[in-house]
C-alpha cells in the first residue's frame, strides 16, 4: 500500500488473515512497478499513477487495487487493469463531510483574503471596496448536486446564504428541502458572485466551466474547485481573471505544475489564487472511514467473499 | 472621523446638514489631539486611543464620540469624555454575523492549518495522528452566549457538531432551540476539542480563561478568541500551549505587541497561532451598518434629536 498519514492499525484485518501489509513511499514509475511484484493487492494511496506499464509488470500475482477515494481515472490506468482481471475498488462517500467543511471554509476565506492578513495588527483593507462581503449576504451557485454539492448547499443555507445550483438531472425535493433553486448554467453564473465547481471529472464535464459560464459571472466573484482542476477551462479561467470577472479562484489541487498555462496562472495571479494540494477529504475520521473500506473489498477479493459489502466495487 | 475602509457616500446625511465632515488618519496622540480641535464629533473608526490628554484638548466643541464597533472602553477615555459631557454611542449587534462566520471559519483553519497548506501539491500530514478533524466529530465549548456567542452555536450545530456552553447566566430558550447543553466552565473545557471564548472584556473576565480552564482541555485543543485577547491570561496560555493543552489559538486582535509575553508567545509557538488584525467584523454590510448607526447618532446628538433611535446611546 502507498499513501501517507495511514492509521496503520485499520490495516489489522489483513494482517490477522496472515496477510504481509508493506507500507511504500515509492518515487517513480519504476519504484512502483518493482514494489507491486508478487503483491496480490494494492491499496492506493492517491497520488501516484499506477500506469499500464506498472500494472503489466506487476504479473498475475495482482488481484485488486483498492484506491482510497473517488475519481481514480486519474490515478489507475482502468482499461489495463480490467484486460488482466484487476477489480478496481474505490471509496465514495467516505468524505463527503469533510470535503464540504473544506470548500465552505475555502468560501469563507477566499472571501476574506485570509492569508494576507496573517499576524496583522490591523486591518489591511484600503477602502470600502476592498472590504470582504458579509457571506450571509451573497448568493451562491453550485454546479453539481451530488453527495458533497448537496452537503456544501445545505451548510450554506444554515448561514443564510441564498443558494441556486445547476445540474444535469433537477432534483426537486433537495430544493424543497433547502430551500434552493435550480438555474441553467448561464443563469447560475449571471446571479453568482461565489460559484462552487461540485462535478467529477469526465470527457463530459472536462471544460464544462469555460468563458461562457466565467464571463457571465458578477465582476469579482469567487471561483471555487475542490474538485478536479480539469473541469475549469484553465485558458478561459485567465482570460477570466484578467477581465475580473473572476476576483479570486479556490483549487483544492491544481493543473498539472509543468503546464504552461498553470505557470501563466501562478505568475499572473498568484496572489489571486488559493490553492491547496487535494487535502479536502484529509481529516482523522474520513480517512479511517476510507481504509477501513479499502480494506473490506480486499478482504472481499482476496477471500471471493461477499464482494457487495464495498459500494465501490467495480468486477 | 476616523478609521480606513468606509464608504464615504454613508456620510452624506451629516454633509447634507451642512457640517464639514473631515476623515483623517492621525499618526499620534498629539496628531489626533490637533485634528480634534473645535471638532463637534469624532467618529472613532476602532484603531487609535482617545485619551484624557486628546479629549481634553478638543475643548468644549466636542459634543459626541461615535465608536464604530463595540467595546469602546479601550479606545475611549470614558471617564473624561463623561466629566466633559461628552456622549459615546457605539454599535453593537451591527457586525455580529460577520463576527461569528469569521470565528467558524478561523475554527476550521485552525484545525486544517489551512496557511501551512497553501500552494501546496500534495497533503503535508506526516501521520494519522497528524490529520485535522472532521470538524462534525468534534465537540465544540463556547464561553458567552451573547449574540455572537449565540450564532456561532447556531452555526455549528448546522454542521452537525456537538455544542455546549458556559455563560454567567444560563438560557434554556436558546439551549432548547439550538440542542446544545449547559456546563460550567471547568466541566466545558474538559469536553472541548475546541474552545471559543466570546465574552466582552470588563473587570470580571479579564484572564477568566486561565490555567484551570485552559490545563483542563482535551490534549491538541484549539482555543478561539475572536473576543479581546485579555479575556484569555497569556501567561497561562503560554503553560498550556508548552504542556500541549492547546494545541493551536486564534485570536483576532493580540496582546500587546510590546509587552513581554506577546512577544514570548509569538517566538515559543508562532507557528500554533493564527492571528489576525481584528478584522472579524471587517465586511462590506457590517461596516455600511455600523457607520449608517454611527451617523445617526451623530445627527442625534447634534440635533437634540431622537437620542433613542440608536441603541448604544449612553448619555
Amino acid at each position: 500500500m502507498t499513501g501517507t498519514a495511514i492509521d496503520r492499525s485499520l490495516l489489522g484485518p489483513l494482517e490477522r488473515r496472515g496477510f504481509d501489509v508493506r507500507v511504500k513511499h515509492p518515487r517513480s514509475e519504476d519504484d512502483l512497478a518493482r514494489e507491486l511484484r508478487g503483491a496480490v493487492a494494492y491499496l492506493h494511496g492517491g497520488e501516484e499513477k499506477a500506469t499500464e506499464k506498472v500494472l503489466r509488470s506487476a504479473g498475475h500475482s495482482l488481484k485488486v487495487i483498492a484506491f482510497l477515494g473517488v475519481g481514480y481515472e486519474n490515478f489507475v490506468d482502468v482499461a489495463t487493469a480490467r484486460a488482466l482481471g484487476i477489480v478496481v475498488t474505490h471509496t465514495p462517500g467516505a468524505a463527503t463531510d469533510s470535503v464540504a467543511i473544506f470548500t465552505v471554509q475555502q468560501i469563507m476565506n477566499a472571501n476574506t483574503r485570509n492569508a494576507a492578513h496573517l499576524g496583522g495588527r490591523h486591518p489591511a483593507w484600503r477602502s470600502a471596496e476592498d472590504l470582504p462581503r458579509e457571506l450571509s449576504a451573497c448568493e451562491i451557485g453550485i454546479v453539481g448536486l451530488g453527495a458533497i454539492g448537496t452537503r456544501v448547499a445545505e451548510l450554506l443555507r444554515a448561514f443564510g446564504i441564498k443558494v441556486s445550483y445547476f445540474s444535469r438531472t433537477r432534483k426537486p425535493e433537495i430544493e424543497a428541502a433547502l430551500g434552493i433553486s435550480y438555474l441553467s448554467l448561464p443563469e447560475l453564473a449571471a446571479r453568482s458572485d461565489v460559484l462552487v465547481v461540485m462535478v467529477p471529472e469526465s470527457d463530459e464535464t472536462k471544460g464544462l466551466i469555460d468563458f461562457g459560464v466565467l464571463g457571465r459571472l458578477r465582476k469579482g466573484a469567487i471561483l471555487v474547485n475542490t474538485a478536479r482542476p480539469a473541469v475549469v477551462d484553465p485558458h478561459d479561467l485567465h482570460k477570466s481573471m484578467k477581465e475580473a470577472h473572476v476576483g479570486a479562484a479556490v483549487f483544492d489541487g491544481f493543473y498539472d505544475e509543468n503546464s504552461e498555462i498553470a505557470n501563466i496562472l501562478v505568475g499572473d495571479f498568484g496572489d489571486r489564487l488559493l490553492v491547496t494540494g487535494h487535502i479536502a477529504s484529509h481529516t482523522r475520521e474520513a480517512m479511517g472511514r476510507m481504509v477501513s473500506r479499502a480494506v473490506a473489498s480486499i478482504e472481499d477479493v482476496l477471500t471471493g467473499g461477499a464482494i457487495d459489502r464495498s459500494p465501490g466495487i467495480r468486477a
